[in-house]
C-alpha cells in the first residue's frame, strides 16, 4: 500500500485510459450537438470548464481491465465506448444543472450557473435536453444489459434526490439514512459507469459485480469528503459555493455527527444557527464547530473505511495499470482538495 | 362527413379501446411506485385529476387499427401495450410538470400546480423521476423499434421547448416558424404515441409513416386550438391559467396573426400592451383585438385546415371503429372547450 499513499495527480491517475479520455470532452460536445442557437451557447458555456470526468475515466478504466490488447478492439468497440463513457459524463452533467436549480447556487467550476446566468427555464430545459442526449447515446451504443443498468440507475439517482429534499431539516436523519441518501444520489451512478466499462468488455457476472461494490463504495467515499469539502474547502479551489448544504437545510455527515456529539441543550442552539440566515457567519460559526468537536475528522474516518472496502473490492482482479488506476483515485478522492 | 359534424364526447370516441384505457390510470400510478413517501404524495396528487388521457388512447387506437380479433392477443401483448400506452401519459406528464415551472403557472386540471404548492425544486424532479420511469417502462414493454422513436421524439419536444422559450418577445416570429415550434414541442409526441401503437400491433412502414403524418398534424391542430383557447377559453373549463402564453411571453398563433394585420404603428401599440405587466385588463385588451380582428378565426381555420390533413392520412386505412374513432378525436380537439 506504500506507493498508493504518496499524492498522485489526476492526470497521472488517468495515463492507461489518457488517449481515450482526452477524446471525451469533443464527444461530449458531439453528443450534444444541436440545431437550437440558445441550447448550443448554454452547453458549450457549461463545458467550458472542465470538471474532473471521473465518471468516464471510471468507465474507461472499468473497460481497460479487461483488455486483451488492442488487436482484440476494432475501431468500431472503440468509438462505441467513448460514447458511453461520454454519455455518463453528460448524464451528469443534467444532474448538476437540476441540482443547481434545486439548491439556488450560484457558482460552478468558478462560473455562474445556468440557473443564475439564463434563469430556471433554461436550466430544467437544458438538463432535460442532455438527459434525453444521454439516454439516446447509451441506448445506441451500450447493449441491452447497460442500457438496463443505466435506466435503473437514473431512477435511483433521482430517488436520492427526492429523498435528500424530503429530509431537509431533519435534525434527527441518522447516519445510515445519511449514508443511504448518498449511496442512492452519487455513490450508484459512480458504479454503474464502473460497471459498464467493465459490462462492455466482456467482464463475467461476478467481475461486474465486483466492479459495481467498488464503486459504490468508492462513490460513497467520494460524496462523504465532497461534503467535508462543503465545510473545510476553499471556495477559489473547490470550485463550488460554500456551505451550500447548511444554505438550503441538508443535512451531511459533519453535521449529523456534531449533533450526535452534543447535548439536547447545545442541539437546539446548532438547530438555530443552522436555520438561521446569516450568511458568511453562520457558516463559520458551524465550520468552527465541526471541526473543534472532530465531527469533521470523524466523517473522514468514515470516507476512508468506505474507500478501503473500495479497495479490497479490487482484490479479485489481476494486477493491471488499469487496477493500480482505481486503487490511486480511491486515494485521490478522499485526499483531494477540490 | 356528416356524422362527424355532431358533437360527440371523448367517452364515446374512445369507445373501441375504452376497456383497456380505463386501465391506464392504475397502471400510471403502479408504473411511478416510488419508496419515497414524498415523491408518492405529489405523484398521487398530480394524478388526482385525470387529463384527456389523449396520449394512452392514441397509442390503444392506434393498435386497434390492426387488431385482427382477441384470439391473435395474448395477455402478456395486452398487458405490454398497456404499459406502453400509460408510459406516454408519464412522460407527458413530466413534461407538463417541467412546463409549468418554466411558465410559473398556478393552475393545472383546476389544483395549483406541483411548482406552487412544492416549490421548483420538487416539481424538477418529480418531472425528472417520471420521465425515468417512462423510459424504462418504455425499454421494457417496447421493443427497440418503439423504443428508438420515443427517444428521438422526447429529444425533438425537448428542442422544440427550447426554441420556444428563445422566441420569447420576438414580435418577428412568423407563422412558419410558429408551426415548426408547435410541431416540435406538442405535435411529434402525439405522432410518437400512435405510431408506436401501430408499431406494437405490426403495421407495415407505410403504415406506420401514415400514421405518424396524422399524428403530426393532428397535434398541430390541437396545439393551435390551444392556442386559441388561451385567449377564448373559461378558466373554470379550461382547467389552465388564462392569458398565459401572453404573460410568459410566448407568441402563439392569434396573436402572430394579428401583428401581420396590423400596420407599424398598431404594432407598437399591441407589443407594448404585450409587454405590459397590467394583468386581467391586459389579457382582455389582448382578447378583444384578436377576436375583433379576426385573428382568432384565422387560427382556427388554420387549425381545421391540419385537422383536414390528418383526416386525410386515414385513407389508406380499410374502415374499422378505431379508425373512426381517430376521425372523430380530430373533430373533437378542434372544437373543444377544455
Amino acid at each position: 500500500m506504500g506507493t498508493l499513499r504518496q499524492k498522485t495527480s489526476l492526470e497521472d491517475i488517468y495515463a492507461p485510459v489518457q488517449e481515450k479520455l482526452k477524446k471525451v470532452p469533443d464527444t461530449v460536445l458531439a453528443i450534444l450537438t444541436s440545431p437550437n442557437d440558445l441550447a448550443g451557447e448554454v452547453i458549450r458555456y457549461f463545458f467550458s470548464r472542465q470538471g474532473k470526468l471521473l465518471r468516464p475515466a471510471l468507465t474507461l478504466l472499468g473497460a481497460e481491465m479487461f483488455n486483451r490488447g488492442p488487436s482484440g478492439s476494432g475501431g468500431d468497440p472503440e468509438r462505441r465506448l467513448l460514447h458511453l463513457a461520454s454519455a455518463f459524463e453528460v448524464f451528469h452533467s443534467a444532474t448538476l444543472i437540476h441540482d443547481d436549480i434545486i439548491d439556488s447556487a450560484y457558482i460552478r467550476r468558478h462560473i455562474p450557473t445556468i440557473n443564475v446566468k439564463w434563469g430556471p427555464e433554461v436550466a430544467v430545459l437544458v438538463g432535460d435536453y442532455m438527459h434525453d442526449r444521454a439516454n439516446r447515446t447509451i441506448f445506441y451504443h451500450g447493449d441491452e444489459k447497460i442500457m438496463a443498468l443505466f435506466l435503473q440507475t437514473a431512477g435511483t439517482v433521482c430517488d436520492g434526490e427526492i429523498h435528500e429534499i424530503k429530509e431537509k431539516d431533519n435534525f434527527n436523519l441518522t447516519e445510515e439514512e445519511y449514508i443511504e441518501i448518498i449511496t442512492k444520489k452519487t455513490a450508484e451512478l459512480l458504479a454503474c459507469t464502473v460497471e459498464a466499462g467493465g459490462l462492455f468488455a466482456g467482464a463475467t457476472p461476478e467481475q461486474a459485480a465486483a466492479l459495481k461494490r467498488f464503486g459504490r463504495n468508492f462513490g460513497i467515499a467520494f460524496q462523504i469528503t465532497d461534503d467535508c469539502l462543503d465545510f473545510t474547502g476553499q471556495e477559489q479551489e473547490f470550485g463550488k459555493t460554500l456551505g451550500k448544504d447548511c444554505a438550503v437545510g441538508v443535512l451531511t455527515l459533519p453535521l449529523i455527527r456534531l449533533i450526535h456529539l452534543v447535548d439536547e441543550n447545545k442541539k437546539g442552539q446548532v438547530f438555530k444557527i443552522f436555520k438561521s440566515e446569516m450568511g458568511t457567519r453562520k457558516y463559520e460559526t458551524l465550520y468552527a464547530m465541526v471541526t473543534e468537536t472532530g465531527a469533521i475528522d470523524y466523517a473522514m474516518a468514515r470516507a476512508r473505511e468506505f474507500s478501503d472496502r473500495a479497495r479490497l473490492e479490487l482484490a479479485v482482479f489481476c494486477d493491471s495499470p488499469a487496477k493500480q488506476s482505481l486503487e490511486q483515485l480511491v486515494q485521490y478522492v478522499i485526499e483531494r482538495k477540490r
